[in-house]
């Protein structure tokens, strides 16, 4: 921690921060400059708030050294985790696809997704039984009859499940149906206690940025994952909001070498929440594998036009393949596997 | 709903649209330009997803024309909406500040606060139980134990109390130590099942603006409780994330006005969290007093140099005491009471 | 300067920033922690650039101590600065509005401002015969003649005028028009080569924040034209953009108070173009002067319905006048004189 | 143009509409819904101006339906534009890496440059003589006697020059010295007295996106250009400002696929500017590669270290040469050539 002391700061104000800093069981090595007096904290920082210090007389700003995460990051763990998920890895040299419809909405629609996952190569399915809608008038998912029939429909396939859980009181039943992957959604990056409890388990988490979250702030939710002991935490980028209007949210393809640096986390994409257009999807994609990306989850609807949520950005079943076919040769250049 | 044509659009295109909204019980006025046809959809639009047309062949643009909210707009209610709180009313003429703690941290320190909340002549006290802190190792509150010591130490001066619910589960808790207001945090504002859990009681809620949430976003969220039958809601502008470093949040004195005509809920602002700095209170205050606000929530602690979280941007009791009499001038020349 | 090094650091990398600083006239303070070693550079930085010690091997961040600017700090020149405009104080205990319309159009249009805007009682007239548009297509401003028709219109009542300057290649048609204050647009804020122009001479400066500048920036930007030795310096908070659709732009309220302290220019407030709706102006320009602002600078068209360009955020002249007198209580309660 | 009404409008309001559309020109289609009464505005409507219609009574909100670009839209030009740069194409099947130092710093500096940029197997050299910094007291550029050092040093290598222009009173300069690609920066993306000029040339235009600026002001300006009679007009996408802090600006990789839908000229990329830091530089080419750019601008300085400007975002001449090496495969995989 650096102590940045106001201009003509006196010397009472300075002897305060260096006491402060020893009750805190902190040394402090003081640097006069021509403008400025610097206290520099000597010690473990992690658990000293910034804000105590900052609120003491004279300072004029307290900077943090180390980051405020630790299990996550590459720094304490410097090979990739790679996840096993029933016996398919993630976060490793194969590349995965994670595709499948925004909602489960009947047995027959998640048959027939379930089939065209599997037919366009994609090892993992993705849909949603519990839907997080702006709008309490629109379609919420189906519930836990939704677990059952995405459980059903994927087993013929032999697709691992991921699937999102808003609230902890149906943790139960995503360990009943044996959810292979709990996804947790951008608006629940810091529903802490939701954090906590899927901490207490072991299965794999796919952690969606929220929505405005800075790199850091998203590091410590997987932290509060990783502190609880379930260290199995896929981060998924799914663009963030920006000022422009010309499509939904801005993927932040920059984020991809950033966290590859700073965690030893996999770190996945997902295009069709970004653009909010299948049209856009392929470019995404493929910009994704280029920047580093360890997979993609990809909405898939059997019948686009028809789906209850998210019409407009689900691929079409004959669009999934063709994409896949186009984003094996950007990622063995990568030196990665299909 | 208003739905744009692509350019060259065929006549098979703009039938199917035609017939879609037919399927769907609504009209079609079509009107052809010079460039673009465009289809008026006539009926209830409330209940159609955008994304069903959206994804139709031939659409560029579906642009909905009534607001998506319908409880908590203006033009459904058009008296301001005037909340009793134990007998104290929020939202009509008279203006209403809340102060306390950042947390509850022990019972000396709530007894402290409380009457130095009292002597100011603020009507409400707040202090967080449960805190939802960005990391698993800072302090995360007192829980239950918090309640109840607020809940002494508000008693003794009549206080109603405001805190924050983070986790469905601890709403039962909430009702047994009779928590006079709710507060639905910036972190869980899209927390769906929360929001319709408090929507189910007739507490009153304070419904804290997201990080990032558009202000159609906000009002969503305050019609899930209403939709739920509680509409004793209270909506607080605490800033918004922008590209600005120079302070904590850039609080959005435009949405106090936008807010007043788009809705009847009252409408305050949390100058503390916004600014993220003691010194930057006393003018967001009156900067939200001079737009038009019907409260405030300033953090206040007894001793802010010793707080537990937030240091730096709690006042101290004098300095609330200072700043209640500067608000005064203002809140009269807005023909407002104090 | 701050040089925070990686962990693992060796003591050659330590050794080559040490050799760096040397080079460049500065003392280093080093200082070895737990996780990390920091370097302290003594002496003057505002002379060096951050990137070339940043380039450096083993460098993880390096931090500014002090400000960059310098002539516009309040560190360096303690009180206000009042900048006189024909005997008028603009900065002071007085308050200011300065009204008219966004265009220049006709002589009978201009008159009938004038008069418009001295009947309200405003100190200053603003018009623009140079107009900045989004598209070429649109009225592009009536240039020097417009000049001629405002300095017309404005003397028959003694009004300032406040004119937008655009292109160094027509300061001397300013010059020879006497514009009384050249303004200088939000999108030119970063026009360095005009910013030096305008800082040769002495006439008082308003210059407009860019969209998505941050503060400091903003201050670089005033450093400018103040190191060209014109101090004669304005800044006009006129809302950045952000996420929010619900209005124009963000009017940054926060900015206010943070300039007063790191400033000891004026700071003047553009509700017009913030808000960009007519009917935002009385809320927000309340706000402003609540916050601290020195001054406005309100859009007023004799009929805004006719107005050639922002026929939607001018207030109406009658408009004007009943804002004026609804401002008056506050300016008088903030301490200060209309 | 579409003009969406009140709830409760009158029938004086609609007529008041219909009436001024038909004082512009424009035929008026009435479409009277259950809650709203939409207007559509039949005819040509790039030249009406939306807030003349906002600010009648009655008005709620004005639509466009039309793009307000022309020349530049892919609606009116359906094939790539492609650049013919002294005999070399840019926008067509093969991919063009710039290359080359911030600034112009000496002649050495410069002739090694170009060295290693035609070594490095780039066909076009970049270097500021002019630079925009943001402070006063940062060096300024080399002036006039840069473009000199420039053209002398580029010309030994058959380098076409890429250079930035940013005050109208140096064109003549540019010419002379024969430019072969003007840029026009960031901060002058809406500079318009500077884009009517180059307009009235036929030099080709790099043309950066503003700091802040949406797709779609970014394409009028660039009509702007063409409005003027200049064509050759090439967009580049070099990061916008957002929220995070981690890294300089947030490079929007979802710019690319949509404008290569809204336009026909040639979209580049800027990776050194938009992430800031060398080591971000070859994931972010890569991603605009894959996303579907059809060209790069890179910053590579002799000796980073020792750069006079952005010291931390050049790339060595052997990361360079590296990095065009990583490229060529995924260049190849998009199907164009390198």
């Amino acid at each position: 921690m650096i102590i940045i002391m106001r201009s003509h700061v006196t010397d009472e104000e300075v002897n305060a921060v260096e006491n402060k800093l020893k009750g805190l069981g902190l040394g402090a090595n003081i640097s006069r400059g021509v403008e400025r007096t610097i206290i520099g904290a000597i010690g473990e920082e992690r658990s000293i708030h910034k804000e105590s210090l900052q609120a003491l007389s004279g300072v004029e700003d307290v900077i943090r050294v180390v980051k405020p995460y630790k299990i996550v990051a590459r720094e304490w763990h410097q090979e990739n985790t790679i996840i096993d998920i029933k016996g398919i890895p993630l976060g490793g040299k194969k590349f995965q696809v994670i595709a499948g419809p925004c909602s489960v909405e009947t047995q027959e629609q998640m048959d027939l997704a379930a089939e065209k996952v599997a037919a366009a190569g994609c090892n993992f399915m993705r849909a949603g039984a519990f839907k997080p809608r702006t709008s309490p008038y629109s379609f919420q998912g189906k519930g836990v009859e939704g677990l059952k029939m995405f459980r059903q429909a994927a087993d013929k396939h032999n697709l691992p499940i991921v699937t999102e859980l808003m609230d902890v009181r149906y943790l139960d039943d995503f360990l009943e149906y044996k959810v292979d992957v709990i996804q947790i959604g951008t608006r629940n990056m810091q529903n802490f206690d939701l954090l906590k409890e899927v901490g207490k388990t072991h299965v794999p988490v796919i952690l969606k940025r929220g929505l405005c979250a800075t790199l850091s702030e998203w590091l410590m939710s997987a932290e509060y994952i990783a502190a609880g002991g379930n260290h199995n935490i896929i981060l998924c980028e799914r663009g963030v909001r920006t000022f422009e209007k010309a499509y939904r949210n801005m993927l932040d393809v920059t984020a991809i070498p950033v966290l590859k640096k700073e965690t030893h986390l996999p770190v996945i994409v997902d295009p069709s929440h970004a653009g909010g257009k299948a049209e856009l999807v392929p470019a995404l994609s493929k910009a994704a594998i280029a920047a580093g990306a360890d997979g993609l989850l990809i909405e898939m609807h059997p019948n686009p036009c028809d789906a209850w949520c998210d019409a407009d950005q689900a691929l079409a079943p004959d669009e999934l393949s063709t994409l896949m076919g186009e984003m094996k040769g950007i990622v063995e250049v990568m030196g990665r596997e299909f």
